[in-house]
C-alpha cells in the first residue's frame, strides 16, 4: 500500500497501521541512514516556514538532503510575497508547481489545510498556530515505542501549558488513538481547551475522570494531575476505577512525563504571561525522586526555558535530547512515503473507522469564532468558504473543518421555506425545539440575529426570548 | 553558438534569434525534467535577493537544483555585509569569486548592471527596482508563444500599473523587439512613463496612436485603453487604421490581457495609494464575458491581490498559474546556456542591429536625475562614474546607462576651449544654436549653471535668458 | 595523523604544523577543484550565523557545495528558537544530533567554544562577539604564505581598528605562533586592547617596543605607529634595535599592510563612532607611494567602507579580493579534516609546547566581567560555571576561558579553613602578602566584599583596607 501524494495536516490522517508502518520504516532507515542518501535524488522540498523555528525546519531539511533530495527555503513572512498582500491558495499553487513536496509551519490555524487543498503536491503541517504539529507527535510517540516497545496501556502524564501548546493537542489525540492512558497535569489557568476534550471523549470512546488538584493525589509529584483520560483499550488497568484508588494506581509508576514550556507567544495578554510564570513550576530532581517517577521517560518537545532543569540533562529517563534526534529518520521515512520513493505494507487495518460528521457549507450565515483561523484572515476570505462538521445536535454544536475549534452558534432557520412548506423565513433559536426539527440537509445556522436578519429571517416566536 | 559567460541585465541583451532558441531549449528541457538533472552538478549559484521574493528565488533556486547544482543564498539587505556600508562592486567581486552564476534582485534601479560589471561570471537580473525583471518577460512570452506558437502580430492589452511595474516595462520592450501589437489600458494616474514611450517609438520603429480613454473604446471590455503602439511588422491589421475603426478591429479579438497589480511599495506617497486603489478595476467574470476577451490568455505575473478574481481560477483563458510554473524550465534553460553547459544554434539571426547612440561619459558636470538610480547611491558613486547614452540632440537627451532613466540636461559646453579655439570657457543652454555647433566628442553637460561655474565655465551671452 | 572530529574554536587550536599541513592540502585542492566534488557526499553541515555576514557565511557554504556536501542554515537570531529563550547547548545539542559539522557566527564572545563542547560533532568559530575569527585568520596567512612563501620573521602592519576587530586578535596571534614581527598602526583610540598585548608578551616571548606616534616614525607612510612586537624567531633583523634605527628598518620595507574597517557596531556610543570616523586615516594611492610601501601586499578582511580607497583595486599589490577568493578552498580543506575524510601527515611538530596555567573553577565568587561573554548571558548561567585560567599570580590576574578577557580580581581567602586548619572563614585582598600564601588548590576569588560575605566570610584585618 502507498501513501504517495498524500499529506499529513492533523495526526488523524494517518490511520493506527500506518503509524505502526511508517515506525518500522524509520526503524529500518536509521540503521542505515547512509544507504539512504539517493532515495530523493532529484526532488525538492520547499521549507516554508512563516514562524521562527530552528529544530523542525533544520530537521526537515537534514532529512531531504539526508535522503540525497534538494531544498528550497522560505522562512519569513517579512521577507516573501505574502507581504505583498497574497493568498495562502495562490502560494501553494506557485510553490506547488515549483517543488515535489511542501512542509509548512504558518501562524494561522488551518494554514496547512489550505495549502494541501491548492498545493497539488504533498504537504506537511510542520505547525500551523496553536492547532497541531503532527510531526513532533510522531517523533514523541516514536521515542516512547522504541523506548517501551507499545504505547497501547501506557500511562502518559502532560505536563505544563496544555491549552496553547499544539504538539501537545496532537499528542493527546495520538495516544487516545493508539490506546494510551493520559494524565493531565496542567499549569493551574493552562488547563486542556475543553473543545479537545470533547473530542477526546466523543470520537475516541474513552472516559474523563476529573480530580481536584492535589485533594485526590499527592502533594508532592503529580499534584497538578486534575483529569485522567481512561483509554477505553485497557480496561483492566484503570477504567472504572474509584477516585480513592488513584493514588495506589499512580504509585504503579508514569510511563512517560511529558514537560512542555509556556506558549508565551501565544498569550493572550503580557499579565498572562507573568502570572503563569509564577504558578509554573519545574521538573527537576527532586521532582523526579517521588517513587511514580522511578522508570518515567522524561520527554520535552523542546526548546525548553526553566521547566525543565539542566541537572536532569545526564540522568538516564532524559529522552528529549533523544526524542529531538529521532525527529530526522521519523521524517526522511515520512517524506519517502509521501513522495512514493518508498511503500510500506500495513500490518492490520485500524477496526474502528473515523466517525464521519455531517458537513455544513452554506458559505454564509456562520463564520469561524476563532480569530486565528486561517478562513477568517482578511486576505483568505476572499476564496475560502467557512465549512463545518456537525458534532452533536444537543446543544447543536459544529466544529470548523480548517482550525477544528468546536462552537455552539445561537440561531438557525430551515431552507425548505421557498418550498412554501413553510409560510415565512423563520428564524429559530439554536435551542428551541423547532429547531430540532430541521432536516439536516435544510439547516441554515446563523451567528446572530442581524445575520439572520439580513437574509431576510424574522425571528420565530418560539425562541426561547419570546416564550 | 554560445551564450556561456554572458549576463541577462535588461531583456535587450538578449537578441530575437536567442531568445527563440532559449524556447526551443525549454521544451526540451521541460519534456525531459529528469535527464537534465546533473548538468549543472557541481555548479554553485548564488541566489542575492535584497527585496522580498517567493516565487523568483524560488523558481531560480528549483530550476538549479533540478539541474542538479548547488545554491548559496542571501535573502535580506539587513542580514547581510551590505549593511555595513559595502559597495554592490565589492560585494559582486567577492561573490563572484566564490559562485558560478549570479542571480540578484536588488531595489536599485541599475544595480544588476554593476553586480555583472564586476563580479566576473554570470549576473541574472531578477529585478532591478521599477528597471526591469528579464526572466518575468521571458516566462510571459514563453506562455504566450505556447498558446498562439507566435509572438509577432498578436495584440497584447496591458493592464493596471503600467507607470512603477518594472514587468511591464520590460514586456514592453520584448513585445516590440519580436513585433506585437500593444495596447495600453493603465489605471489613471498609472500610465507608462515618457521615457519608456520614447524609447518604444524611436528605438522600435512602430507607431503610438493615443486615445481618449473610454471615449473611441467601447464603455466596458477595454475602456481604459488610452494608447496603441502599431509593430512596424503587421502592417496590414493594425497600421494607418483610423481611429474610427479602433472598436472594430478590438472586436476581433485580444491575444492577452496581461493585468498587473499595483506595485504599492514604490508608489511615492501613502495618498497615492490609497487613490489609486480606489481607480483600479478588478478583471473578473463579467469583463471577461466581452465579445474582445472571447479566446484572450488571461496573464499576470503574480503576486495578484484584488485586480484579478479568484473566480477566474478555473477558467481555461487563465494561465498564470501555468506562467508562473514555466518559471523553472525557463531558467533551467537560461542557466544551462550561461553556464555554457548547453549550446544553441540561433534559427536566425535578427535583420535590425541595435541603434547605437554615441556616449558621454566625463564623470562630471551631470548625474543621473533619478534618485532610484545606483549610479547615485551614498555607497557607489564612489567608483561608479555617471554614463550616458546620447538619444536626441534636439532637444538634447540623455540615457543613463544604469537605469535607463531619460532627461534632458540644461547647460552644455565645449571641451575646445583648451585648444585656443574658442576665447573664453562658456557654458551654453542646451536649447541654443551654439550649442548644436559643438562636436559631439567636445560636448560638456551640466545638469545647472553653478555646476557649470564650478568648472570654471562663464555664461554664454547666447542662452537664451540673456537674448 | 588526522584532525577528524576536533573543532576550531581559536586559532591556538591548530599547532605551526597543523596549520602548514592545512595549507600543503588547500594548494592541493584549489588545483583541482573539480575533483573535490563528492568527497562530502551525504554529510550535512549546519551554518549557523546569528550576526550579520555574507562574504563568510557565503564562503562556508560555497566549500561544502564544492565538496559535494549539503547545507542546512540559519541565520537571524529572530527567526530561531534562541527567540523563545532557549540556551546555546540544548541548540548545540539539537543541532549536533542532524548535522555532521556546525559553522557558527555569534554575537557572544565564546559562543562558539559552548557550541563545541556540548554538539558532540565538529564546530567552527565563524566570529564570537569581538574575540576571534580563526578561519578569517587561516585566509590572511594563506594569502601571505602564498605570496612570499613564508610567514617567519615577515614585518606585518595592522592598521586602523585593532580594539574591536576580532580579526585582528585572532591575526595577532596566529603572527606570533608564526614567529612574524607585528607592527601595530592603530587610528587613535582604537588601540590593541591590553589582555591581547598582555597575552602575546606572556605567551608567544616576543618583545614589545612601545614608540609615540609619528614621533619615532616618518610624518608619512607608518605615521600611527605605536608599538612593534619582535618574534624572537628572527633575533638578527628587529631584535633589540634601538629606537633611534626604526626608520631606517622600516624603510627596507614592510611585507604587509593589514588594514581594517572601524567595528562601529560594537562601538560604545554613537559618540565614538562619530569621533573615530574623523580620525581614520584612508588607505590610498598617495600612501603607497612611500617607500617602505613598495613591494607591500594591502590586506583587508572586508567589508570595507572608506578606509580603503577604490582607487587601489587594481593596484598589482591588492590582495582583498584574493584573500576572499581564496577562503573557499582554505574551507574545504578545513572541512574535509574535521570530517575526517582527508588526512594531512605533519611536516614536523612544533617544538614548543602551549603554557599550561592553573584552572580557577569553583563556580562560585567570581564571573567574568565581560558583558558581552558567554558565561554571564541570562539564558547560559543556568548551565555554564565560570572557569578561569590564572595567568598571573602578582597581581592576581584570571583569563575567561570562554571570551579569553583578562582581569584583576579582588578579594581571595582559601579553602583550608573547613579542615580546621584556619580558626574562621576569612577572606583577604588579592593583593596582601597572606593571598599569597593560599595554595592553588585552595584558592577562593571574590568579585567583591559582598560577594565573600554572601559566602560567610568575614575581612580579614590584614586586607589593605584595615591596615
Amino acid at each position: 500500500m502507498t501513501l504517495a501524494s498524500r499529506s499529513l495536516v492533523t495526526i488523524d490522517d494517518l490511520s493506527n497501521g500506518e503509524i505502526e508502518a511508517l515506525f518500522s520504516l524509520t526503524d529500518e532507515m536509521s540503521g542505515s541512514m547512509k544507504e539512504q542518501f539517493g532515495l530523493c535524488r532529484g526532488k525538492v522540498m520547499a521549507s516554508l516556514f512563516f514562524e521562527p523555528s530552528t529544530r523542525t525546519r533544520l530537521s526537515f531539511e537534514t532529512a531531504m538532503h539526508r535522503l540525497g533530495g534538494s531544498v528550497i527555503s522560505a522562512v519569513d513572512t517579512k521577507a516573501t510575497s505574502l507581504a505583498k498582500g497574497e493568498s495562502l491558495a495562490d502560494m501553494a499553487r506557485v510553490v506547488g508547481s515549483y517543488a515535489d513536496i511542501i512542509v509548512i509551519r504558518h501562524p494561522w490555524e488551518g494554514a496547512a489545510k489550505v495549502v494541501a487543498d491548492y498545493a497539488g503536491v504533498p504537504v506537511i503541517n510542520a505547525g500551523d498556530g496553536g492547532h497541531q504539529h503532527p510531526t513532533q507527535t510522531l517523533c514523541d510517540l516514536y521515542t516512547i515505542k522504541k523506548e517501551r516497545q507499545t504505547i497501547k496501556g501506557l500511562k502518559i502524564a502532560l505536563w505544563g501549558d496544555l491549552k496553547y501548546g499544539r504538539t501537545v493537542h496532537s499528542l493527546i489525540f495520538a495516544l487516545a488513538k493508539l490506546e494510551a492512558n493520559i494524565l493531565f497535569c496542567p499549569t493551574p489557568g493552562l488547563e486542556v481547551p475543553e473543545h479537545v476534550i470533547k473530542k477526546l471523549t466523543t470520537e475516541y470512546g474513552g472516559e474523563l475522570e476529573k480530580y481536584e488538584a492535589s485533594a485526590q493525589t499527592s502533594e508532592k509529584g503529580l499534584s497538578s494531575l486534575d483529569a485522567i483520560y481512561i483509554t477505553p483499550g485497557s480496561p483492566h488497568q484503570l477504567a472504572m476505577m474509584p477516585n480513592v484508588s488513584i493514588q495506589v494506581e499512580l504509585k504503579r509508576g508514569v510511563d512517560a512525563l511529558y514537560v512542555t514550556r509556556p506558549q508565551k507567544e501565544r498569550f493572550a495578554t503580557a499579565e498572562e504571561g507573568q502570572e503563569v510564570e509564577e504558578r509554573y513550576s519545574t521538573v527537576d530532581k527532586k521532582l523526579l525522586k517521588e517513587k511514580e517517577f522511578k522508570r518515567t521517560l522524561i520527554m520535552h518537545p523542546l526548546p525548553r526555558v526553566d521547566e525543565l532543569a539542566c541537572e536532569l540533562d545526564a540522568d538516564p529517563r532524559s529522552m528529549y535530547f533523544k526524542q529531538a534526534a529521532l525527529g530526522v529518520p521519523i521524517r526522511m521515512a515520512l517524506i519517502s512515503l509521501l513522495l512514493g520513493v518508498k511503500e510500506i505494507s500495513i500490518p492490520h487495518e485500524d477496526s474502528s473507522p473515523r466517525t464521519d460528521y455531517p458537513l455544513y457549507k452554506r458559505g454564509f450565515g456562520v463564520k469561524c469564532p476563532n480569530p486565528r483561523c486561517v478562513s477568517v484572515q482578511e486576505s483568505e476570505v476572499k476564496y475560502i468558504k467557512p465549512e463545518f462538521k456537525i458534532v452533536n445536535s444537543k446543544p447543536l454544536t459544529l466544529r470548523c473543518v480548517y482550525c477544528e475549534h468546536g462552537f455552539e452558534p445561537k440561531y438557525v432557520a430551515s431552507s425548505e421555506w421557498h418550498e412554501g412548506t413553510l409560510a415565512e423565513k423563520k428564524y429559530h433559536s439554536a435551542q428551541s425545539h423547532w429547531a430540532r426539527k430541521i432536516k439536516p440537509e435544510n439547516l441554515i445556522i446563523f451567528d446572530s440575529e442581524s445575520e439572520a436578519e439580513a437574509h431576510g429571517f424574522k425571528p420565530s416566536h418560539y425562541t426561547p426570548e419570546h416564550r
